[in-house]
């Protein structure tokens, strides 16, 4: 069942919406025989077809009206100029200048940004050279083979995604990602790693992030253990910061402090210094492919009439999707095992920015805003959570995103790994219907056949998307992810709200300290203001962790 | 905002939930000063509580009557006694006979299964004790040190979650797991692997999967390019599977190939030869202790009065949350980097049992299914989309699962790992109010304040539940995993529908050749069945796959 809201909503939004109500998908495309080339957009070699998604041209024209009346070209205007797009902590957003490919100036409270951004890029290359060349060596004379990024969040999930999705390209290093506070993860990363050889990357805005703080320290202390306290352990760490003093305290050198700005959203950050694992692993041209691929969907972005506008149209979906059809999550399935991280990362994206729900004078929002969005790699999510696509009783939009020429050498494997996409896609929206299986298993007869029937019967007509890209290379995942910040940002307009803030993550960190005060020690006082419920975790997690 | 459904619900859930309608979590605790008692249930050295899910002890009887009125009980006694419990393949499932501890009969059309099962594990236990101490050699003359697991869905995500998650246990062996069709798993994973050294296991019940037919062919030819037709490549596989014919005409020696029975489910396989893997990384006693854990849920599940009865009443809160509440999402978050497989592995388990349409008759369900089921390790997840979490519009119940002790030697860290767990639940469901935020930011004054102090509240409110495991081995993972089965099982029957079958996955199945012929040749004609997006999908790939 599919849900119409349609409160709140504009005038011509409503009128399209009531015309596809009732209609199916395929009777969509039986009233409008041009409707996918009036639905998708080619570009650059990609296609992006929204055509099976439940909407009509008349309710994209309504969609494109209603972005011109909420100022979205102003918005995009006062992002690329530097504006404090992000008003409650009055900040520019400034990630498209870090991939700026010439030099025109971007100012921030009177200061041409762009120098800045391009002497910390010549000390990530001259840095990632010194340790990919082996001239960068470890405290016991040693040449850096192993390097560790630790960091969360923002900090962890671009840099690995990116790494991660390169990795066909040949390395002799080998870059591990930590993360998580859990103090296995460290270890296990650890354990297969020479201490003598292991440089640790530290990515954290304010030097005092609890998680990577508490790893930044076990680092140490396990190299201190190998190497001695006498060496000096401080060159086994870069960090890449805005708290010079906190990492210079810590122990790392001047020189081996990369800055980060605050006009830069650890979200959006991996095009920065957070970056320096992808130069380090894959080399600093091929991080400048990113990017230029980066640059290329914001000069796209930037200056494209909103109905050839790939971020903005595929906002628009997402808008359409939430506060006219009430999915109030959205599936996305990359057809590339090297993309295994990019849902990961487009959850980040996409809530952390856009899961709020007051405008950005304050009031509460007038409808629904992101939805969540989760998936697997196709085909590994054919085996796993397509059942549920197919025949649950929860209708949710899909978001094919195939990479048509893969990262490997040609290979008839990759002909099955594309046609397998493009059949799912086919699959959700034509379903199966009693009648062809009846057909089908005819022989069976009587309740055995209606039960069988029934048991295979797909109803088909459930919504997708798909984005077809020549290929998975720095450039294009370079295009990809900036497609996806802009989109999320224009996202955040068409809610109203501010995509550059997170203040929701605040309350639990206030909330930790006295737990972990009263976990860590039997006989401290519990802390007086929990709940019954929180009461009866920490006293029994406390009895387990004594015992 | 909560949704309340209530239709087609019996009368006590009726009223229970009526009782509960437009109060708070808060309100609740304030009602009932036994509510975390009447809603947690300590086992085990486990606590389970879901007294911060919006249900009342009220709500708890009614469900508990609930359960008793669609024969719960008679179902569980059909599962454990061999019953074709799945109907619509006309099959038992039998996953509890592969993990009973003594040998009481369990008989499948005539036959003593027990016998088979031991036959089976005695085998598993040789091999992977020979694999373990370099006895068994590859074509070449060398002791296997890689093993490479070539599966997809339950064949990959049962055995590659408990792999990792024993993966402190220190281990020779290099066990790696590839499922993805895209040439590119099979190749990144074989980059850095040893042919001479390199065992795989390829899992299929049918042999014929398609994935993980073409992997295994792909891995063969990489063998027999480095070791020369010549020698004997089929002493580098081990199949596991019910087509004996085919892995043997595969080239897999008749002494290599394990069984699968048709009354083992794919997703509920892991306790089968399935997970040869975890016997060969981590010793044959592991995999036994793992087996014993999962007779100890068994025996819970077995014998145990439901309102005492863990996956009964996980069960029922499921029930309610998506029967009563309308939620189509549930949020799962270990804390536990060991778990990091476990959302993956459960999001199959959950999604592939429960996607459903049709009641085991035929007829169409009378509510939703299976809510979504996503997730990420905490503390990971704080810094991606708990934001959405505190601050979305979407409200989504959560469950927390923690190893209190973890995996590794007790620190510090685990503290904070622990810690967090527990603050996050309290935020969720204590909120932060404007009143305590004016008086905290009071400074500020004027628009200012009111602008900080609406971007900061969190409204609370928000429910979820909490497991708490002592520790994290192999015994707890066991009954960990059989929770979550027989869960997902109970959550099937009060829906009404059959948790063992997939229908659902077919239809894609038949819908690939055409397309994999039409995009492997440019002269082929396309299929003539296909909608527009389609055919423009396909066009565009066909042309991006010849260039």
């Amino acid at each position: 069942m599919v849900k119409h809201l349609e409160a709140n909503l504009p005038e011509g939004i409503s009128e399209a919406a009531a015309a596809t109500r009732g209609r199916t998908l395929a009777q969509l495309f039986d009233l409008d025989p041009r409707r996918t080339e009036r639905l998708s957009l080619a570009w650059e070699g990609w296609l992006v077809d929204f055509s099976k998604e439940r909407i009509t041209g008349l309710g994209l024209d309504a969609l494109l009206d209603h972005a011109a009346s909420v100022s979205v070209a102003s918005w995009i205007a006062a992002l690329f100029a530097g504006e404090k797009v992000n008003l409650s902590e009055a900040r520019p957003a400034l990630h498209t200048a870090l991939r700026q490919t010439d030099d025109t100036p971007v100012i921030v409270a009177g200061d041409d940004v762009i120098p800045m951004i391009r002497a910390v890029q010549a000390r990530m290359r001259t840095l990632a050279l010194s340790l990919r060349n082996g001239e960068r060596k470890g405290a016991a004379g040693a040449p850096i083979r192993h390097v560790i990024n630790i960091g969360i969040g923002g900090s962890d999930l671009g840099p690995r995604v990116v790494c991660d999705a390169l990795a066909s390209a040949s390395s002799r290093f080998d870059v591990a990602f930590v993360s998580n506070v859990d103090p296995a993860h460290l270890a296990r990363t650890l354990r297969s790693r020479v201490p003598a050889e292991t440089l640790f990357i530290v990515t954290s805005k304010t030097f005092t992030t609890q998680e990577t703080i508490a790893n930044a320290r076990a680092a140490r202390g396990w190299l201190i253990a190998a190497l001695g306290g006498d060496c000096n352990v401080g060159s086994h760490f870069i960090g890449v910061t805005a708290n010079v003093e906190e990492a210079s305290a810590f122990g790392i050198a001047i020189d081996d402090i990369l800055p980060l700005w605050d006009w830069v959203g650890g979200r959006f950050s991996l095009w920065s210094a957070v970056g320096l694992p992808i130069a380090v692993a894959h080399g600093f041209d091929r991080f400048e492919q990113l990017l230029a691929g980066g640059a290329r969907m914001d000069a796209h972005f930037r200056s494209t009439p909103f109905s050839q506008n790939l971020p903005v149209l595929l906002a628009l979906i997402t808008f359409w999707n939430t506060r006219v059809l009430g999915h109030d999550q959205r599936v996305v399935v990359p057809y590339a095992q090297a993309l295994s991280g990019l849902p990961a990362y487009l959850q980040q994206l996409s809530l952390e920015s856009n899961g709020k729900r007051v405008t950005r004078d304050g009031s509460g929002v007038a409808g629904p805003t992101a939805p969540a969005v989760w998936g697997t790699t196709g085909t590994d999510g054919q085996h796993a959570f397509f059942q549920w696509l197919h025949q649950g009783t929860p209708t949710v939009p899909v978001e094919f995103i195939v990479p048509v020429r893969g990262t490997d050498a040609p290979c008839e494997q990759q002909v099955l790994l594309v046609a397998n996409a493009l059949a799912q896609a086919q699959a959700l929206l034509q379903g199966v219907s009693e009648r062809a299986l009846t057909l089908r298993l005819g022989e069976l007869g009587g309740a055995a056949l209606q039960a069988a029937v029934a048991a295979r019967t797909c109803p088909g007509d459930r919504a997708s998307t798909t984005l077809l890209l020549p290929t998975l290379n720095a450039f294009e995942l370079g295009s990809l992810l900036a497609l996806y910040e802009h989109r999320t940002f224009v996202e955040g307009i068409l809610f109203g709200i501010n995509s550059f803030d997170q203040w929701g993550v605040e309350l639990g960190k206030t909330l930790t300290p006295p737990l972990i005060a009263a976990l860590g020690s039997s006989s401290a006082p519990f802390p007086l203001e929990v709940d019954p419920s929180t009461r009866a975790l920490a006293t029994h997690a406390r009895s387990l962790l004594a015992s």
